[in-house]
């Protein structure tokens, strides 16, 4: 299979998780074996030779694809997760929501000055988890080499926001 | 690395997530290339000539254990999710806790009747989230062929729990 082929698996899910929006479920990508393999293969790909340590998956959707990117190409893998998750001590970044805010944390130990690391999510909207999970690694010193995402929804201009970072996506709306 | 390594590179945090309890942090066995590969190559031994279909994960570090192993034997990946966080049709299975109950769902389409499926998840604790992922299954007709951990806390006799299916786990304590 083709990464263009991809977009035609994904699902649209009218309204959620609240009116008006057309959500983006990738879980048929994901049951389809064919299609996960691509999607894992095309970062592997991309990332295979780029001296990754560690592979930061984002909680939750970002977990499945960065564990099996981290098998793939042999780095390691760490969480980052929302407040409260992570048992030992953590970096926590505060970020801006459309109303109110939120938080992810990562270990403090999870990654060091020496580490270059990729981040990887399913999704790429706003952009707001994936630059606060940017801002948690550069706190342990680590170097953020990209961020890879399977879907990227180019109206909410994410990529903006995440304008100090090199960003990746397979597909694009 | 052999899988009777691990043991010693998961840590623990007392008083986790509330006082008395002694958490297992795999973290550190997810950051640590060769430990994250021996226990993905473990299960992958075990299941890789099963004729899996799916892996299904438990939210959310089942995600990724599971991711990874779905990719190494080829299988679709399936999520399994607390309540609400699915966008499509679901079959749901309330279960049980210590006090008060939790919901877990899976989409109704996401495995068939002619299915096998092996579920993963990090830890076996009391089973009671495990024993109604593989209640899920059933409703959809699949066959669970074993359900699979990487920590099993024995004390907590889950395995008695999850009694009418198999259950492997690659470290006890």
């Amino acid at each position: 299979m083709e990464v263009a082929q991809l977009k035609t698996i994904i699902r649209d899910i009218p309204d959620f998780p609240k009116p008006g929006i057309i959500f983006k479920d990738i879980t048929p990508l994901l049951a389809d074996v064919e299609a996960f393999q691509t999607t894992v293969d095309a970062f592997a790909k991309r990332y295979g030779d780029k001296g990754i340590d560690a592979v930061v998956g984002i909680d939750a959707r970002g977990f499945i694809f960065g564990g099996a990117l981290a098998y793939r190409i042999d780095a390691g893998f760490v969480p980052v997760r929302k407040s409260g998750k992570l048992p030992h001590k953590t970096h926590l970044v505060e970020y801006d929501l459309e109303y109110g805010t939120d938080k992810v944390e990562m270990h403090i130990d999870a990654v060091g000055p020496n580490h270059r690391v990729v981040v990887v999510d399913d999704l790429l909207a706003t952009g707001g988890t994936a630059e606060a999970t940017c801002e948690l690694i550069e706190k342990s010193g680590a170097t953020v080499v990209e961020c890879a995402f399977v879907v990227e929804l180019d109206f909410l201009n994410g990529r903006e926001k995440l304008k100090n970072q090199e960003v990746f996506s397979l597909i694009h709306y």
